[in-house]
């Protein structure tokens, strides 16, 4: 019998819920046994209990955090070169792992802020997405998905922030937003 | 030192990512060793994986069942009294988990759903929300939020279809759907 075809899962938009649910998902397909990688392209919006929590995963998660952290974007400066260098490093890497044939599920968090911010070219995305194999899922996070990362996506969905605590003043919260 | 306040948070909206969030975050706060309640209003939409994935998160978390499984709204039809018993029930029941000192953090998945087909009094859900000890946080999901629970939440985000794949023809795929 045919394997299932392997998705293309986007979640992107400016609310919460992008990285947690692609943490959710991974949760889910390691109830089924699964193999998971994450691979983390903007280190910025880490902390301690995802760290941790990753752990509880055991041996069917794995996590590398490639990226070199939040990079800035005001005016019109370009990305600096380090930036870049990571984040290109960071799509290799995912296209190795990918292709290892060790994982049902791979995860490039943020990756398409990377994108976004032009650390990455949206060609070389779409080309690692064309690479992957048949039975293969893929998640992309990020705000900013682009018309063509959606078009060739199976299932996109928009986070959109409706209302944030930090409007009513009230500062992250440990647990829940870190 | 004042405890930080516990949080009301709401993942609403047409498309996937809701309850996964509220996985997510159940996963994240379990890596601060927080204990986590999960009740679940509405049956139909959970899946071996799911219920897998959450023994693995180990002692700190707790999931309960107490929902009739999907209640089919077509026409105008008034939800049966069966039904509208259990939803009760499980508020009922929240209620005393989270007024028992146990938990960090209580999840009400699908409970929205119960509210916006009447299964469930909106007013309630409010009475529910008053009663949240300071420093509890509680998530909600479902479609379908109220402009009196979005008034009442601290974060609001929406999750939005912008394309499910579905519309191409691809069913429902294990670990990543259920």
């Amino acid at each position: 019998m045919k394997k299932n075809k392997g998705m293309i899962l986007v979640y992107t938009g400016n609310g919460k819920g992008k990285t947690t649910s692609a943490l959710g998902t991974a949760l889910r397909s390691i109830g089924y046994d699964w193999k998971v990688c994450m691979i983390q392209f903007i280190k910025g919006d880490w902390h301690y209990g995802e760290i941790e929590s990753i752990r509880l995963l055991g041996s069917n998660m794995e996590l590398y955090r490639m990226g070199k952290g939040f990079y800035h974007i005001m005016g019109d400066d370009q990305p600096e070169e380090e930036h870049r260098k990571a984040a290109e490093n960071a799509l290799e890497f995912a296209r190795k792992k990918m292709l290892s044939g060790q994982y049902q599920l791979i995860i490039l968090d943020e990756v398409l802020v990377s994108v976004h911010v032009k650390m990455l070219e949206e060609e070389a995305l779409i080309d690692f997405l064309k690479d992957k194999p048949h039975a293969v899922h893929v998640i992309l996070t990020g705000r900013g998905a682009s018309e063509r990362i959606i078009e060739y996506a199976d299932l996109v969905t928009e986070m959109k922030e409706i209302k944030h605590p930090f409007q009513k003043g009230i500062p992250a919260v440990k647990g829940i937003d870190f």
